[in-house]
């Protein structure tokens, strides 16, 4: 097939009508929209996704985490690792419409463009979605591409209890997506993740594809000061420990890290919890999170360790004790050079400005990395809002992406130009 | 009488026993002790003070906020003003058994001592117990004290409906201790206050006697910054509008004002929240209270404007917006400089170190500083602990605060020595 066969754009209007008719689905009487990871409106998100898959002519798939796949192979490259394409359609409370849900529609619609030009890949194409990326209802977040690459039992992740008390096996069984082939099945020859940047830089700088090379490490802690609590009035302040304070020093501290960091770092301190939180007593204890990010695992490193030794000058100066909890640790994800490559020319040949940049968030993308050349391609966010009803994308926007990845796929697929 | 018929001291016995007596009302089946004002536990309190000063032959009055008080009249000094003694007997939740109680059973042992010894006051003696000192069902704190000295009109604080929803007035009428008098009936001579110091001054520095010559004023504001809800990985640092992090500056900017205060501000943010409170997610919102204290009105007003023209520059700098709502506000109270003289004396005749100091805490003497001269003698709290199961003093301190008490009464009754 000759370069000029590939075809140069998905079908547009299908595309942004599959994205709202997902949306619709999970919206409670104040429109609010949920689909939590195997609860009933998730596996009503999963029976629609089923049937376009059906509908494009597709073998459908259910692995033992409920991870879902629309294979596309023809008796020509039936031999060959497929190319796979994918995220997730499980949702955050009260959550947009594109998170996720984007890079899953998208890869089908590429799909559903190639078969339809008569395209004729020399790999397999599979669209994945895959389970509870979000972890709201059970932990961790990216379970079902976490144990497809391996990183996670089957067992274990089924054994997970949910906030609600529930169990994921049974609730996966409930709703009917229990599947029974064995996490990692297929193994891919690649795979690339379309999805929103959830993130300003994009938007801010009118860049409509970003060419993600890197995936930051994240290192998660709660860390607790224990002072004393005393009288707000009688304690002289050169008596205090006051937990609180110490607290406040950490925050500072951690900005001025990432203020030195030329960017690379960037640190945050979400939860805060004082006890007893009177108002006329200095807080015996401070609990906090501490969200540490950084591309480069060293870096990464050097912040954990530079935290941990502000944290013992500080326990000594403010006569507190401090103790720390790991939650989370991801390393950074550095995807593959070649694809990061691909994706650039396929914009740089639709004529869309690129940029390579980092991803903040997490995503299937980064599991999937560990058993397969990997990249993502982002689209802007307007304002970075995510996770958030204000989730928003424009239409022009969304369509470029998916060109992209049309472009990249068909690139890949083993076709020369 | 001769300075030599003065009574040396009071009856340590009975007055520790009264105590512990009156400590073990409102024990809880835990052993926890509460008496909230106007519940149940306090009418048991209050009818136990009743019995012992009916005991003492005592006459008893009423007001109508609830204000007990027991008066000591002779024929000889009936048309004289009297010297009032007291302090409350309502506690917090989980009290210690000294807070308040200190000061009334202390009155009220003055008296009896003074009787048993034939004394002839030269002034009547009462000896008050106010109302809801402690404002922890009922706002604000101080409310029998405050209506007492004109502060605020008996309606509005028999209308305070409590944190459980009751009112006030109707709660007096229930238990019994709806009096008839108007608050303010008794204009004292001077009003005498002995209490534990619920710091850890006198404790540390091992002196047995406060001689009190001023009272904090207090400053409370309820501070809301708000900034933007922004994702923690994929929010550039130089993007962000951190509510936290503008709060944690505000935290460490008082602790340096209250460092450079040379000992007289000191400055607690005792609580705090942050929206949405998320590990991964920038605070948007962050709510928190400051506490202001300083015994000079000037420095006081000072340290408010420093605070608010820092929260002008924060708001620019970090772009978020900060408002402000004034909780509690009190001046200083500056106490009546020959009751202080007379205390230093009386516990220097005693062979007792004392210390000039300043209450870091709110007492009901701050009010009826507003109607005649007062002054308040502290003991020593072990540790400074205070609202607490673990507030002690040791009865050897409890017995000479309350001998200092004694002299100084003898003293401001008009006898020269």
């Amino acid at each position: 097939m000759k370069a000029t066969n590939i075809p140069q754009t998905i079908n547009s209007a299908r595309l942004l009508s599959r994205l709202q008719e997902l949306g619709r689905i999970g919206l409670d009487n104040d429109n609010i929209r949920t689909r939590l990871a195997a609860t009933d409106e998730d596996k009503a998100g999963r029976d629609q996704l089923i049937s376009w898959i059906k509908e494009a002519g597709l073998e459908v798939e259910i692995d033992r985490i409920g991870n879902i796949f629309g294979i596309w192979t023809t008796e020509e490259n039936k031999y060959e690792k497929p190319i796979m394409l994918g995220s997730h359609i499980d949702t955050v409370i009260n959550a947009g419409m594109y998170d996720g849900c984007y890079g899953v529609l998208s890869g089908l619609e590429v799909i559903k463009t190639l078969q339809e030009k008569r395209f004729k890949p020399a790999r397999p194409i599979a669209v994945a979605a895959f389970t509870n990326e979000e972890g709201v209802r059970y932990q961790p977040d990216m379970m079902g591409s976490l144990v497809y690459a391996g990183g996670l039992s089957v067992e274990d992740a089924l054994n997970s209890i949910g906030t609600d008390g529930t169990v994921l096996g049974k609730e996966l069984e409930r709703i009917g997506y229990a599947g029974s082939k064995e996490p990692g099945f297929i193994k891919p020859h690649a795979y690339i993740e379309l999805h929103i940047e959830q993130g300003p830089i994009l938007d801010k700088e009118g860049t409509p594809i970003g060419a993600v090379e890197n995936l930051q490490g994240i290192s998660w802690q709660r860390i607790t000061i224990t002072g004393v609590a005393n009288h707000a009035g009688t304690t002289p302040t050169e008596m205090r420990h006051d937990a609180g304070l110490a607290a406040a020093r950490v925050i500072t501290y951690l900005r001025n890290r990432a203020n030195a960091s030329n960017g690379q770092t960037v640190a945050t301190v979400g939860t805060i919890c004082f006890e007893p939180n009177a108002v006329n007593v200095v807080p015996a204890l401070a609990t906090f999170t501490v969200d540490l990010r950084n591309p480069n695992e060293e870096r990464l490193q050097q912040e954990e360790e530079a935290l941990a030794n502000y944290l013992k000058e500080l326990a000594a100066v403010e006569e507190v004790t401090i103790s720390t909890e790991q939650l989370v640790r991801f390393s950074p994800v550095t995807f593959d050079e070649k694809i990061v490559n691909v994706i650039e020319e396929a914009a740089s040949k639709q004529g869309l400005p690129s940029k390579r940049m980092t991803s903040g968030a997490g995503h299937d993308a980064q599991m999937i990395a560990r058993i397969c050349p990997t990249a993502m391609i982002f689209v802007p966010s307007v304002d970075g809002i995510s996770h958030n009803p204000k989730e928003y994308t424009k239409d022009t926007d969304l369509v470029a992406g998916a060109n992209v990845l049309l472009n990249v796929v068909s690139n890949l697929t083993g076709i020369e130009e």
